[in-house]
């Protein structure tokens, strides 16, 4: 049963994943301001694959245990503004309201990452680097926000 | 709890909404070839809106049941799939790759109803309605692609 459960969060983080290929960075992202934090490209797609798999894996563990709706719920919740964030940045330009996005779905992973921990320590733990990589995206789409007044959608 | 429940669920939906606020139809829409059964476009945020609410609602009530947690599970891979396709569609344009994610997202969503029944009757019965408009837009999407072979981006 934990496979079908992990096949399922799977699927779902697949439909998040998609955005990445569909909405691509493009011209557009590399003539941007970029703060000196900023990864190299590549680091994108190899941290989202590993943290895709990871968290769907520690969802796959709570999910039989007795109690684990309300963190379903919110895993629920983060994967479809994971979804939207990158349409709303890389497909709109809307550099404002990606960062809204982004502070709504760090607080979602946030809550998720407590619901884990008090079902299972290691499921938890697997999604703090999910936490730790917002927090970097979050800088960086403010970053972006902030230096480049006239790259984007303006909201 | 089941309020805490149906607004979660109102969250994730609330994401998959922002996607047609976002991507609004526009110009392009209006320019293509539609076939006979395409709703008046006031029908679609009135259609949505109940279904977001009323499927959150469903949600809501499976949620604190015994052996829920399957029925969830398929809950966040629909509201991912949903939030995908807006942007897919009136975002990148990609007509056969909507049609795509409406088949899958259609699977996602018969798998939950049929999970959702199994609960709850009401809960079950309150997903109908959204089967059936997903197969409305399916068929529109396929006319869509089918009769305006230079409107999308070919994919």
């Amino acid at each position: 049963m934990t496979l079908t459960y992990f096949l399922l969060f799977l699927a779902a983080s697949a439909a998040a994943a998609a955005t990445g290929i569909i909405f691509k960075p493009g011209e557009w992202y590399v003539g941007l301001k970029k703060p000196d934090f900023t990864p190299p490209n590549w680091v994108f797609p190899v941290a989202w694959t590993y943290l895709y798999v990871s968290v769907a894996y520690a969802a796959a563990r709570i999910a039989p245990e007795a109690g684990s709706q309300i963190a379903l719920a919110l895993f629920a919740v983060q994967i479809a503004l994971n979804t939207l964030w990158t349409p709303v940045f890389f497909g709109a330009h809307r550099l404002w309201l990606g960062l809204l996005v982004l502070i709504c779905l760090w607080v979602a992973v946030a809550a998720m990452m407590l619901a884990f921990l008090q079902l299972d320590m290691l499921a938890g733990l697997l999604v703090f680097p999910y936490l730790v990589w917002l927090t970097l995206a979050g800088a960086l789409n403010f970053r972006v926000w902030r230096d480049n007044p006239r790259a984007g959608a303006q909201t």
